[in-house]
C-alpha cells in the first residue's frame, strides 16, 4: 500500500488533503462490543484542533467528526469505521505565490518530484491537518485501552528552544495552550513565541508521551518491536526530526551500572528503557519524546527555486505560528494509543493462552 | 506476521537463534538479473562479525555465508533467496546461572512474560547475532544501489560516551575496529574501553549513517514515509534507544530561520532536513543518526529477579565488551540499505511513468 | 488488518453497511496523473444499480459516487483517493421478524457468532450492497488499463440455472437487464425468472469475465500468483461458490494432449489455461468464471432458529429477486480489474528494468 | 513481498527451487508452547513425497525435514521456525532440451518473459517440488488445530478423469497411492493410468479436502474471507484451475429452496454452504473441492517454440505421471489447515473477548 495505513490488527487508512472536501480514515480491526459515540472522538479531536489560541493558526473550522460507519446502536459492531471531517473553511485564497515555486523546509519540492505535479493548496496531503483523522483513529483506541485494560496514555511539551519544562503537573498540560506541564511557566512560554514572532522567526520542541499500565509481553522481537513502531508512527508526525525511548540519546553517555534499571520484587528500580526491552513492553511506563522541526513558514524572506529551477525568493505572508511543535502532543498521544491497540491485539493474537510462570512486577 | 520481516516489496524474513543450529533469512522481491555470489554477502558480513579484535567478545563464528536459492548461474532471478549462516560455536556453556533469572536491560524478563518461557542460551532470538543475516540482506541491496543507481552507504561511530568523533576521515571508518571516521583519535578509544573493562562497566554510543546519491522522490506521505521506515528500521537494532534524521534532536533549539534549508539552482544550503522533507527524499545526503545504549553485561553486580519473582544478584562473568555501540554500524548500513530498496521499488510501482517537469537540483 | 483491504500496491480499504449513513472505499497506490472525474466512475455504478429493471430489488438509491480526495484540477495526484456513496433510501422498514432470527443462507448467524451481535438492517455490512464501492474503485483501476495499456475487460452471464448462454455477441450483454450475450435468449431469461417468482424460489448462475490485451509476465509464482488473487477476488463477492480460471473444472476430465495450450509463433492454439500459466500471466486472454448460488431469500418458508437458539420458520415477505447472480457481472468485472492493476503495479516494482530476450507471441 | 508469503499472523514464506541446494520456509506467528518435533513434520511430508509408489516420478528424494529455529525443548518458542529440505537427487541431467524451448502448459514461458531468464532445471520455482515446504508447514498448523481445537482435516481424490470416487471410506484414502476413499475402485485407477501412460497421455483430477470441527466466527467479512483465502490458497497450487466451497458450480442449477441450508436447534439440515456464510465459518464442515489439469509433460509430440520465437517441437522424453492431480491432496489438506491456523489467531486477536449470546448448533 502506498503508505496511508498504519497498523496490522488495528489499521487505519487515512485520506484527504487541507483544502480538498474532507479529510477521513478507516479504522479495521476494532473488537466489538465497545461503546463509542461521535462525541467520545470529538474530546480529542477539539483538543488538537488550530484556533483555539491566539498562539496557534486562526483557520476556522469546527472539526467535526462524524462516523459514518462500524457503530450500531451505540457499540462497535467489529466492521470498519468510517470516519469523516469535512473541510468547511475552504475559501479562495491567493495561492499564486506558493503555486510555482518551493517552500524551503516543506513538502512542495519532493511532492513535485515523485508526483510530477502537486496539490498547492495549503500543502495538499502534507498539511498537518491531515494528522486530525489520526487524533479521532487514537480517540478509539485511547477508549479501549483505559476502558478495557487501565492504560492511560497522557503527553506534555517538554521543551521549547532553550527553555526545558519539567512535568512537575502532568495533569495541568491539559489547561494551557502548549501543553506546558509546569504552571509556573505558561508565561514565559507565551512572552517567547511573541518576541519570535516579531522576529519573524520560528522555533523547535520537544514533547513527550507516556503510557501507564502497559502490561509486560506486548511487541515483538526483531523488526515489528513496540519502539521500532512507536519511533516509525512519530517520526511519520509532521515536522518530527527525532524520536526517543526513555534515556533515547542520553543513553549515548551513560555507563552500563546506570542504565540497566535492576529489579526487585517490589519493581523496576529506574526506568532507562523507557518501557520497553528487547522490543516488548516490560511493565515500566512506555515514555517516548520526539523532536519537532521549527516551521519554515516564517516571515524572514529565503532563497528558493521556482518549478522550472530558476532561483526566486520566498516568505510567508500574513500571520504564522511560530511554534507548531507543542501542537503534535494530542497527535503524539494518539500515534501512541494506535500502535499499543495494534500491538495489544497482536499480542492476543499469537499469545492468548500463554500461562504466565512468572509474576508481574509493579511497574515504574 | 509476528513481526519477522522487514520491507513491502523488498521484503527480508528473518529466523534463527544465538545458539540454535543456524541463522537465515529469505529476501524476497529481488529484481531479477542483478549478478550475486555468496562473496558479495561475506565482504558486509565479516565487516560486523565479532572476535574480530580484541576489543569485541571472542566467540568463534567463521559466519560463512549461504546462498540456498534465488541465484542462477551467478543472476537473482527473481524468486526468493534463502540466506543460511550456521551457528558453529555452540559449545556446551553453563548457562544454570541465567537459566532462572533475569538479566536487567536485557530481553530476558520480557520474553519469558510475552511467551511464558524462553531459550535462555545467549539470550536466544533476542541474540544481536541475528543481525548477522540482516547484514548479508543488506548487502544484496547495497549492491543493487551501488551498481544500478550509484548510491554509496556509509556509516562510522560518532560519540563513544563523552567521547565526540568527527567525520574527518569516513573512510578510516572501515580500518579501525571502532569505525571511527578520525584517525587521530583512536588510540583515545582504546584507551576508555580498557579502561572501563577494569572498572567492570560499559558504555552508550552514537552512530551515524548517511547515502549519498538518492534521488528526490522516494517515500510515502503519510505513515511509511522514509524517515517512518528509517525509524522503525533503526530502532529494531539491538539497544537503539534513540534515533535522528538531519538535525534530529537539535531541531528543538533551533530557529526556522536556520533549519530550513534554502534551495538554489546549484543545490540546498545545508541538510538539517537530513535527506527528508515531508517524508519523501529530497535529493540530499539521507542521514540518520542512532543512540545506543551500554550494554547491561557487566561485571559489576546488580539486582535482579528470579522466575519465581524472588531478589537475585546477577553479575555477568568472564570477559565483556565495554560497548556493543560501535558495532553498530555495519548494521545500521544494511538497514539503510533495505529500507532504501525497498522505497526504490516502491517508488517506480506507482511512480515509474510520472514526467519531471522541475529540474533535480544538485543535492549536497 | 481485519478484511477490508485488497490489493499490496493499488489498495482498495471498504467501509459502510447497508443502511448506514454511507459506503465509502480508499483507494490507495493509484499512479499519479490519470485523469479522472466523478463521471467515470459513475459509469460502471450505474451498470450495477439495482432498482434499473424490473428484474432487480427496486430500492431506490441514486448511487451518486463523490470523489472527496486524492484528484486535482481533474488528475489523481497519487495520494488516497477517497470515495463516498451516501446511503438514502434508508427509510424505517420493518426489520422486526429478522432482528431477531437467522435467515438460513445468509450471514446472520456467523455475524452474530463472530461479534457477539450485528447490524440486522439489509444484512449490515454483509450486504451485496456494498459492493457498490467496489464498482467505483474498479473503474479507476480499469480507466488506467484501458487508457494506458489497451486492457480491455468485459464479463457476460454464461448461464442461469438450466439456461446455458453462448457469448454470440459478448457487446450485446450490455444492453439487457441480465447482461446476456446472446440477444436471442433474452425473453427466455425473463420467463424463467417470472416463473421462478411465481414459485416463490430462485436460481443460481454463472458468470465469465474477460481481460484482453494482459501482457506475459504479471503475477507472482507461488503464493500471490496471478490466479490465485483473482480466486480471491471473486470468491470475495457475496453469493460466489466456485471459482475457474480457463478450463476450470472442466480440466478434470481433460487429457493432457487437449488441455495443453501449444505454442506457435502466431500465437497459443487455444487457451485452456485461461491466460495464466504457474501462477503468471501468458499473454493470452485472462478468463475467469464464477459460480454464484440461489439467493436463500424466497417466499417459501423454511426452518430457522432465532438468537436464543428456539426454532421458528421464516420466509421473505414482499417482492424478491429470484436471480441475483447476474447482477454480479459488473463486480466481477471490478475484482478483475482490481487485481489487474495491482499486479501491474508489482510487475514494474520487480521486474521494470527486464530486458525481454524472447518475442511476445500473438495472444489468443 | 513478491508473493512468497501466505498468511498474515500465522505467515509462511518459502524459498527454494527444484534443483537448487535446498527448499524451506519460515513459519511465523506460531503461538508459543506448542509440543514439535521434526518427527511431527516428517509424517506429513512423507504422505506427499514422490517415488513412493509406482504411479509416481521416480525421484528419489528422501526429503528429511530440518527444524533450524524456534523450538526449544521440544516447544515451540514463538518465535519464527525455519525448515529446510535439502535437495539431494540434484544429478546432472541433460536440460539441453528444455533450456531452450517452451513446454506448453508450463511456466517456462511466463517465467522467461517476466524475469528475462529462468532456471530451468526441472521448472525451478514453479516446480511442484516447492509444495514439500508448504506440507511441512501445514503439519505444524494442523498439529495446533487438532490438539488445542479438536479440528480434523482430511482430503480424498474425487474424481479422476471420467471416474468419479465417492467417499466411502474417507480413513482408506490414506492407504493407498491414489488418495481414492473408495478401496474397491483402487484397482479401476490402476489400469486407468496403465493406459494412459502407453498413450503417452494424461488426465486431470478432482481433489475435496474437509475440515471438522471448525467453530463459527472465523473469517472476515469483505475481502479475507475465509472462502476467498481458501480459494487463494488453492488456486496457489502447482495444477490447481477451480475451486469450490460447498455445492461450488453446482448452485448454478440449485434453486434457493434446495440449497439454503435451513437451520434447527439440533443443526444444520444440509451443507450446500461448505461451512462458510458470508465469509464466516458457520461450524458447519468446511468443504473445498478443486480441480487439478492433466500435466503437460506427456510423450506426446507437441508444438510449441524457442526462446527466440521459432517453431519447434516437444515431447518429454523418459517416464511420466499419467496424473499428477491425486498427488495434490496432502498438498491441498495443508494449505487446509494454514489457512484455518491464520484465520483462528486473527478470530481471536479482534474477537477473543466476545460474548457468545447464542447456542452454537451442532454441525453437519
Amino acid at each position: 500500500m502506498a503508505g496511508n495505513t498504519i497498523g496490522r490488527l488495528f489499521a487505519v487508512t487515512s485520506f484527504g488533503e487541507s483544502h480538498g472536501a474532507a479529510l477521513g480514515c478507516v479504522v479495521d480491526g476494532c473488537p466489538p462490543g465497545l461503546e463509542l459515540s461521535e462525541a467520545d472522538l470529538q474530546v480529542d479531536v477539539d483538543r488538537r484542533r488550530p484556533g483555539t489560541s491566539q498562539f496557534t493558526s486562526q483557520r476556522r473550522e469546527p472539526d467535526t467528526v462524524r462516523i459514518l460507519s462500524g457503530v450500531f446502536e451505540g457499540r462497535t459492531t467489529g466492521t470498519p469505521i468510517g470516519i469523516l471531517v469535512a473541510n468547511e473553511d475552504q475559501r479562495a485564497r491567493d495561492y499564486e505565490k506558493i503555486k510555482d515555486r518551493f517552500r524551503p523546509g516543506h513538502a512542495d519540492y519532493t511532492y513535485q518530484q515523485k508526483y510530477g505535479f502537486r496539490d498547492y493548496r495549503g500543502g495538499g496531503r502534507s498539511s498537518a491537518r491531515e494528522t486530525v483523522v489520526r487524533v479521532a483513529a487514537g480517540a478509539i483506541a485511547r477508549k479501549f485501552l483505559r476502558e478495557r485494560l487501565q492504560i492511560v496514555i497522557h503527553g506534555y511539551l517538554a521543551q521549547m528552544g532553550p527553555i526545558v519544562l519539567q512535568p512537575v503537573n502532568p495533569q495541568a498540560a491539559y489547561d494551557n495552550p502548549f501543553f506546558c506541564p509546569d504552571p509556573s511557566r505558561v508565561q514565559e512560554l507565551a512572552d517567547f513565541i511573541w518576541r519570535l514572532r516579531e522576529a519573524g522567526d520560528s522555533i523547535g520542541a520537544r514533547v513527550t508521551v507516556i503510557a501507564k499500565g502497559v502490561p509486560p509481553g506486548w511487541g515483538e522481537p526483531v523488526f515489528e518491536r513496540l519502539d521500532a513502531d512507536l519511533a516509525s508512527a512519530m517520526m511519520g508526525i509532521n515536522a518530527v526530526k527525532g524520536v526517543e525511548i526513555g534515556a533515547g540519546f542520553k543513553a549515548v553517555e551513560q555507563r552500563g551500572s546506570e542504565h540497566r534499571d535492576e529489579m526487585t520484587p517490589q519493581g523496576f528500580k529506574s526506568n532507562h528503557a523507557g518501557g520497553v526491552l528487547g522490543g516488548i513492553s516490560s511493565g515500566q511506563d512506555i515514555v517516548v519524546s520526539l523532536a519537532l522541526k521549527p516551521t519554515s513558514s516564517i516571515t524572514l524572506p529565503g532563497q528558493t527555486i521556482d518549478i522550472h529551477g530558476a532561483p526566486v525568493e520566498i516568505a510567508t505572508t500574513g500571520r504564522h505560528d511560530p511554534c507548531v511543535g507543542f501542537r503534535a502532543t494530542p497527535i503524539a498521544e494518539a500515534m501512541l494509543a494506535l500502535v499499543l491497540m495494534d500491538h495489544y491485539l497482536r499480542f492476543r493474537a499469537q499469545c492468548a493462552d500463554v500461562l504466565l510462570t512468572t509474576p508481574v512486577i509493579t511497574h515504574r
